[in-house]
């Protein structure tokens, strides 16, 4: 039986703890100092309070001060759903717990950084300082409809096939459809950027609300679906330019990934006050104040590591009117236009 | 200034006309015997009665009978958005007026054809009966909201591109945008196989009606994209081996025409039914007796020739589990599975 132990408790990192448990792993679920009330709420009577679903009896919870008896114990794998913001948290506590170990991390947690002027994945950064094997996982998952055991077909990858293989055995419940990706770089570029695209098409729906009305109740699902291809051949040249493979654009890592980040969830609401009018500062102060809107934060952070890489051309400018667009509503606080004239044509 | 001759006055026929009429067209909208109507409706106060939606002034509308006086009077384009079913009427209608001139064709008329065993598009059988250069356009575009100028993406394709440039001039409206492209093939491979796997993507939903309640609301968004993906996969491997270009099938005419199929109609309505367990027959005969479903009847018309190419090896069976599980369900009434672990890995 493989030993998993699961940092953060958010409704990621929770919702993974179902295909691992019924898969037969022993998992162990630490919170990190944000997620309190969530272990106490599973202790309590295994329900998770935000994903309002049952984790199953295999998982045992445990806050973060348990994190060194849980790792003493042993893991085959060690997996990351701490936020963006937390993973230097992570690397702090989890060095001196592998200094001599050194099972292999699965990151659930999405972003990209700079890294020396480019943009660079989290992998990169936690391999670096942890000396573990670290991978990632890609592809549609909203968490609440894992925690409920509804199908749900993802991404695995390290660079290591092995490596893949064994942590797929560790993932084989009936509604979990793991795939196996070499392409690490692709799986993250897409995931992070899946969030910032999503802001975009979420315009579409922002034009409808400011929309002259009309007797045949039209929305705006052209719009949108022109938003969308957009983003993915975006996301396409973005993918290619960091060495990422296009297959990995076109499987459940991008076009998959992006087809549910759209569906709704903060990227595609915030994306809807920009393309009704909002500027994102108002919207973010006076709308979303208490929301973490992943899209904007990876503009703002990396955003500039983006323009850079343009300026060196690195990446073309042409052939992202939809990134630029969205970069300069969140960095330049300017009104939102869909860019539709320099759409590839 | 163009003068367009659109015969078929259906919801697309006559969304098309305002586009045209827009950009400066003299457009001439021709129903067919189904139309009468509809034509009548267009006469009396503008107002398309299925459309819901005012016509340009510039759009004269005609019944079938006056086809001959209309493209007596000369045509720049002929616009083919008559339904599947009535292309061989209309080929019988246009041969006589069309044997000295040969006015271009564009076709919104979508579906596959039978040719020597393999799949053929419309726009060869078409130009090979009337001899006019025959394009066709693809791409998300919902008539309603052409018809009330919603921002709609498209692609115009003819083989020869001087004749794409010359009609993209005749579209040139601020919220029409139309790509060029000579991938005819692709094209309508795209638009009419969009129906059919819009079949199975809308199984989800019907999964979703008949799956035990849960307390958190979970919807089956990660299943709807993996659907998606796997769709767009196979896609891909039918228009490569129809001798489509990859760039369609990741372009508006597939990815973004897919997208939009999904957002609702008769075939993810009929997609649903089979989701929860519907067989093809009884839901058909039951519950969209009165409707004309296109990937169903795409299915029962040339899904013989998909599996016949199977069976030749000019298609992979391995690679289309999805289209194999449609063609099941329509064409030998057996309950729709999902087949998940056949997916691509």
């Amino acid at each position: 039986m493989s030993r998993v132990v699961i940092l953060g408790a958010g409704v990621m990192g929770s919702a993974f703890s179902l295909p691992l448990a019924d898969a037969g792993c022993e998992v162990a679920l630490v919170g990190t100092h944000l997620d309190r009330a969530l272990i106490e709420g599973v202790r309590k009577d295994a329900r998770h309070p935000k994903l309002n679903a049952l984790l199953p009896q295999g998982v045992r919870a445990f806050h973060h001060e348990d994190l060194a008896t849980v790792l003493d114990a042993g893991a085959d794998l060690v997996v990351l759903g701490v936020s963006s913001a937390g993973v230097e948290w992570a690397i702090d506590r989890l060095q001196p717990l592998l200094s001599s170990v050194k099972p292999p991390i699965l990151m659930l947690t999405k972003g990209l950084i700079d890294e020396s002027g480019r943009l660079g994945i989290f992998p990169t950064r936690v391999e670096a300082a942890l000396g573990c094997p670290v991978g990632g996982v890609g592809g549609p998952c909203i968490a609440g409809e894992l925690a409920v055991r509804r199908h749900t077909g993802t991404v695995v990858s390290f660079d290591d096939p092995a490596l893949i293989a064994r942590v797929l055995t560790m993932l084989d419940a009936p509604y979990y459809h793991p795939r196996a990706s070499t392409d690490l770089v692709g799986v993250e570029a897409c995931a992070a950027l899946k969030n910032f695209m999503a802001l975009g098409i979420g315009a579409a729906l922002g034009q409808l609300d400011i929309s002259e009305p009309v007797d045949n109740k039209a929305q705006m699902h052209n719009h949108a679906a022109g938003l969308f291809n957009q983003a993915l051949l975006e996301l396409d040249h973005i993918n290619g330019a960091l060495g990422g493979d296009p297959a990995t654009v076109r499987g459940l890592a991008g076009t998959g990934d992006l087809y549910v980040t759209v569906q709704g969830g903060r990227n595609s609401r915030m994306g809807r006050l920009l393309g009704a009018g909002w500027r994102y500062g108002r919207a973010k102060a006076e709308r979303m104040a208490e929301d973490t809107v992943e899209g904007a934060e990876l503009a703002l952070s990396v955003g500039g590591t983006m323009l850079a890489m343009i300026g060196r051309g690195e990446l073309d400018a042409a052939r992202l009117p939809l990134s630029r667009a969205i970069l300069r509503a969140v960095r330049d606080d300017e009104p939102f236009v869909v860019p539709w004239n320099d759409f590839a044509r």
